[in-house]
């Protein structure tokens, strides 16, 4: 059956028990669920169709006969246009306890409007439907080939940003998105994990009681309907979600042709902060990352602390420098803890007048570099802590 | 005696055995080397002193009584004016075989003229002084305490780009450097070794004999006189000169504040190309070299390839992308390796119009990727290296 019954009270009766998504206006919020199911994430055509005519609208118009200009887009929608399908979706939804969230809601996480025609046309949410926009979000994301060093790196990461308030946002896969996850979660703060397929469904198998416990706390996030397989097609485009929603995206480990670098063109695409972990050149596990700083412009993060900056929160690094390059430097070669010289003497070995060399010999000695004996000669103090004289 | 005589037939005479220098300009090659001893290297009041009047006017102003513009300069010019040690280090020179090379000469490596008022008066050269300009040139540089893994990307950096006519410049240090200039001279290449001190001098002890075999084909190269000590300035110094005379600054190993970061900032500083190889972020060895990618905007090196690009030898990489996003791979995900499908179920599964999918079918049956058996079903055909339907 195609026939999509949109008033207001059969869409109220449809959407009971899936939150409080029949609240706002059931037609439209149920118009969505018809949309999630006719078309793949990310479709353009649909996205424009229900830009310029609303939902509901929109829907009428795909699944008419209309000989029109969305007559392609209208071929790859009506084969699926099936309400049993929809109640079907409704009907896991609410066995799951899944949320519907929409954008007229203003829990609705604004930053995923920057996807344009591309955004969703709706969101399932098992756990807090709470907190997904307007606090600091990071996606911390990689290979599920990862090694220990990648799964410890993101570890350290997750666990003190979410310590610190900052959503921590991953796919839920094995390895470096795993690792993130089960951080975050150790130290109390939030994550939210966004799947490729529903989130009535555990995927993959073995993070079931991960995501169980991610939802008790943070979020599991798809904007497929329930009961929808996570195909390769989605697992890209449900990287443009991750991409969105973060402040800042941070691949961890990826391999050469790594998902993960498809989340990173899609950071760079909507001008999201992105970074990369670098790694020992001969692992494989980083040369995706390495590409994300080569290919990509992406920042070197070596610490929470760079994450914080690319989020504007961190004090940017102090200028660079090779240590003491100054002048004081040359005068302080030519003093010798042992022999001590007169005035006349260091002038010379560092290539300064007289005045200047006592000028700063006695800056040297404020400073607790330099001290002058009882028989008036200058002699070097050595710190702890201090490099050889000859340390290039 | 602070008494410089310039005159030719005198100038000559000092600078006997000194290669070809003395062929040019005795005169003001022989102030040059008046120079050498008087003012520290990057004295930029002897170098603008000398670029207004010349090299021997330029002296006799320093060597002057005047109260002047310079009498500041000349304070610390004057208490090293001492005829005495001007010859005795030519002395040394023509004891360690060195080779005086002056700006005049066309022998001279231009791009160390980039550095203004504070480029060198002069060279000291042991080994070849053909080659230091003109070719393709990569500084490789690092920390001493290298790790076994730095050692050897630097070695199989260094050993690449010399064995492809690439000169390898370093500073001759223990760790890094060493192991670039080892690497470069093992397969015939051609390598520099810039040192702080004098070239008739080995620094470090240790490296006595290596920096023998870089003299033997290419050369150890030095601003500062012979006998000069290498002080921890003339070690700043002498990596300004590292970076002006190479076309690329390669940092392999650093640690946080490392006198490699001295050599990038000057290459930044310069115009020249920069980059650091990474490494572990738990690597205190590398963690100069993040500063590098983070602080000075360098490029991330990986292979000796990526430095070619950095010398505009290479082809840029590709454009970076995750795998097969296009919709392809929404159809392919459909097909089964074992399942036959009919092209109704095929486009219905992947989103698309029967037409469509009918036309993809036929794209992916050209390239092997889809078949149509005897039943007229479709099926996916697997090929070695393909990944996993479900791979993200």
């Amino acid at each position: 059956m195609t026939h999509a019954d949109l008033t207001m009270d059969a869409a109220a009766a449809a959407l009971a028990g899936v939150g409080r998504a029949q609240e706002l206006d059931p037609s439209d919020t149920y118009a969505r669920v018809w949309w999630s199911v006719l078309a793949e994430p990310g479709d353009g055509a649909a996205g424009e169709l229900i830009a310029r005519f609303g939902a509901t609208d929109a829907l009428r118009i795909a699944l008419s006969d209309t000989d029109d200009e969305w007559a392609s887009a209208r071929g790859r929608w009506k084969p699926r246009a099936d309400s049993g399908s929809v109640h079907r979706s409704l009907d896991a939804a609410r066995r799951a306890d899944a949320t519907l969230l929409v954008p007229s809601d203003p829990r609705w996480p604004s930053r995923l409007d920057d996807l344009g025609v591309h955004a969703p046309h709706a969101l399932w949410i098992r756990g807090d439907v709470e907190g997904l926009g307007g606090v600091p979000t990071v996606a911390i994301v990689g290979a599920r080939a990862a090694t220990p060093y990648g799964e410890a790196v993101a570890a350290d990461l997750a666990a003190d940003l979410a310590g610190s308030g900052v959503v921590v946002v991953s796919g839920a896969a094995y390895g470096i998105d795993g690792a993130a996850h089960r951080a975050a979660l150790s130290t109390g703060g939030r994550t939210v994990a966004f799947l490729a397929g529903g989130v009535d469904r555990a995927y993959p198998r073995g993070h079931e009681a991960l995501l169980a416990r991610i939802a008790e706390t943070g979020a599991v996030v798809s904007e497929t309907p329930c009961g929808a397989a996570p195909t390769k097609w989605r697992f890209l485009s449900r990287n443009r979600l991750i991409a969105a929603v973060a402040d800042a995206v941070v691949v961890v480990e990826a391999g050469h042709r790594s998902g993960s670098l498809n989340t990173a063109a899609h950071a760079g695409q909507l001008g999201r902060a992105l970074g990369a972990v670098p790694g020992p050149v001969t692992s494989a596990a980083s040369a995706g990352c390495h590409r994300v700083l080569r290919e990509f412009d992406g920042v070197c993060v070596t610490s929470a602390a760079d994450v914080r900056e690319m989020l504007g929160q961190g004090a940017s690094a102090g200028p660079a420098g090779g240590g003491r390059t100054d002048e004081t430097s040359r005068l302080l070669d030519a003093l010798s803890p042992r022999v001590g010289r007169e005035v006349a003497d260091l002038a010379r070995r560092a290539g300064f007048a007289y005045a200047d060399a006592q000028a700063m010999l006695g800056l040297a000695e404020l400073e607790g570099r330099a001290s002058r004996g009882d028989d008036g000669l200058w002699r070097s103090v050595m710190r702890r802590g201090d490099a050889p004289a000859r340390d290039r």
